[in-house]
């Protein structure tokens, strides 16, 4: 593995679960595999759970990990080819990647969509030139339109509910919610990549017209714009707010309630709930679910450690 | 040890102090205990000297530590059952708390209170939520109404500065201060609970009418409103302003000159004087008695790291 | 080495450039040297390069390395004498740095000019202050007028670059570039410091009328006005903007186009061109170079760990 992009660069995705898995039940099992070595994880927007997985995740493999918050601490980045610098930008990314390149042996950035230029945000322009000019592996800790150690982690831990004597594929629903917020597409493209790409789900999306994702990352899946009729007999619900990729990153009035909550769930196969965090209770997801016996979603948090530890694993052995 | 919050939780007082003494002079005697073991520190609030000298202690144990800064890194928790989260709390501490239990061993808290809704911030309602849901040993980092880290600080410092043959109890002063800005009790309420439950002091308290503490925390002090009569005699002279407890968070004027100088210190038994910073200069104490031979504060400062590391011992052998 | 504020600290240049090319090979080569040390990185400004190198080179040589970004972390200091602090100041230096001194083996601070008051900026008066207060061996991450970890970094960079036969010395330019903001003099100041007290190269200095330099430091160097002629023969060009020293930190109005570009090369001997980030992109210097090989500038930000593992070696060896 030479970066960590999206699915495609997960090779073998039941390996990687497999070897997460060994993590989690032996998280210091390959501790000086990182001795020496260096992560640093740019952030240019905030985030708890990736920065603290992925930090702890780091430091189980030996390796030493800095933290640099890009907006806070001041650094406005340019990411246009021959700009004229004489405005607010301080740095232009061809200028401070090579650097980090040269500090660093793993780089892992969290970079946001605009939500305002499509075309822009689903070439992945931040991101790839990070890729280009840094010149060491990249792990994304989520871009404009993916979140693959998100998602890594939501496959792991669908993988750890599955019966051991495993003869049926289970039914695994994304569900739109609700929000307050115009949120990415990110965590919703990168969940039916992969689950796609893993291969062993019958998968489902529902979401209100208007709030189709983009076929490149859901193409295999069943889309049904009725919540009820895709909640039947579904084995795991992930629940997921996003903006429109139609009329790209709005919020499009919705008649129906689309918020889950346990009568909602009557109809599936007790399904195990899961939700990437942080949630917005009883906007996208009611109080008794997050309470209740059937969410998963401390248990997937967790499993975020165990994600990263594995992919950080398979570019260290290639550094 | 469980959880670290108040006086209640310290044991045997005598023994802490000594084994925060054996690490002043032997800071790494136990470097290998905390290997393999992270404790978060999540602060709500900012901090210098906390924040630094839990880290530092963590270290002198072997342990990783790792710093949230929730205000600065944009994390908004909400803290209310049943709250349809549709304004701009992003996440309920119910989600947030499990997942810190999950990535630590230990978990640091800094909270402030309000100083407008009393009975709220007396409950110490935030605190005993992550207590709650995390599912981990907490360490306060200070509370709405408590700073046991400090306050064990502050008997450490005082119980070096005692004579080996200490035959009589010193006399220990904690005399309210003026300031600019409405500050909580917590300090104050946590130096009366533990000197109280220390129980090696003729404990008393000085404060302008309108100022008097809650009696949950000073009962077992003697409480004198004129500071010239509380000065006499004292041993040790322990500066901190405090808003108003009954007239809740408010600042009440005050006709007397309640800065304490070098005059003031004539009819103490030369008296230490001790404060826990930051301290407004001239406002609170004189620049003669901070730069003199009577202030123990820088001193009582550094002691902060070896109070941390005592507890944090206590809490990774139960761990 | 006690402290690492100027050149006047460094002792034999060629020795701690020789240390650092060693470590550049070898960077763990006495990385048990800081085992049990911590050192404290203060940031009274954001930094980016300085930050992480510092703490890299920290870590190579087995300390821990703490970062505290007093600025974001809301920690407002007061500096003067005698200060009655009943304002926005929250703590004084005399009181804070004392317990940085007790937490910390070594304190590493970067402060700013206010480039309104040069008589207080030109005397370094919070650089003097944490010196004077803290107790403990300081190395300068940038203050108001110099910039030591850059200038040692600088050096390094041209050594590299010299023949093995180095019969005549290098012909060193420092050009004045312009900017949108009103900067520093400080990274100027100090590359005028260190090459001259270096030795080892024709050192010339070309900025427009107005933008002179403090002769403290550029004392020994040819200042020449006219760009054009001052290029000529060059064998570095060090590319930086600084505000008037003079007309003290304004902005004075440039006729001449000073923008470095690969024409104005074409009289140089293949020059070097050197920056030290973050560079404006065809403010300063044009695309074509920073894009083009004369540039050495990535390399030379990388030389910023080994100039850092140099210095806090020769600190540690007197700690």
């Amino acid at each position: 593995m030479k970066n960590f992009l999206s699915a495609n660069d997960a090779g073998n995705i039941d390996d990687l679960v497999h070897t997460a898995l060994h993590f989690k039940t032996n998280p210091f099992s390959n501790s000086s595999l990182g001795k020496g070595k260096r992560i640093g994880l740019l952030f240019l927007n905030p985030s708890m759970r990736t920065r603290l997985s992925t930090q702890i995740a780091a430091q189980n493999l030996g390796m030493e990990s800095i933290v640099f918050n890009a907006s806070q601490e001041g650094w406005a980045f340019e990411f246009e080819e021959g700009a004229v610098m004489n405005g607010t930008t301080a740095e232009h990314i061809k200028d401070a990647a090579p650097i980090l390149g040269k500090y660093f042996d793993i780089l892992g950035i969290r970079t946001f969509p605009t939500l305002k230029d499509r075309e822009s945000d689903y070439a992945e322009k931040v991101l790839h030139q990070f890729v280009k000019y840094c010149g060491i592996p990249v792990i994304s800790l989520e871009s404009a339109t993916l979140h693959p150690l998100q998602s890594l982690t939501d496959i792991i831990t669908i993988s750890s509910h599955l019966p051991v004597e495993n003869k049926t594929k289970p039914k695994v629903l994304l569900t739109w919610a609700p929000h307050v917020k115009a949120l990415p597409q990110c965590v919703a493209n990168s969940f039916a990549q992969w689950v796609n790409a893993w291969g062993h789900a019958n998968f489902v999306i529902t979401n209100p017209a208007g709030y189709d994702l983009d076929e490149k990352f859901t193409s295999g899946a069943e889309i049904i714009h009725n919540q009820d009729e895709a909640l039947k007999d579904a084995d795991f619900v992930y629940v997921k707010n996003w903006s429109s990729y139609q009329d790209y990153g709005k919020i499009i009035n919705v008649d129906d309630n689309w918020l889950l909550d346990n009568k909602k769930l009557e109809t599936t196969n007790d399904a195990k709930v899961m939700h990437c965090l942080p949630v917005r209770r009883n906007v996208e997801l009611s109080d008794e679910i997050l309470d209740g016996g059937n969410s998963i979603i401390t248990e997937e948090a967790g499993n975020r450690v165990w994600a990263a530890q594995a992919v950080i694993q398979e570019i260290l052995r290639n550094v």
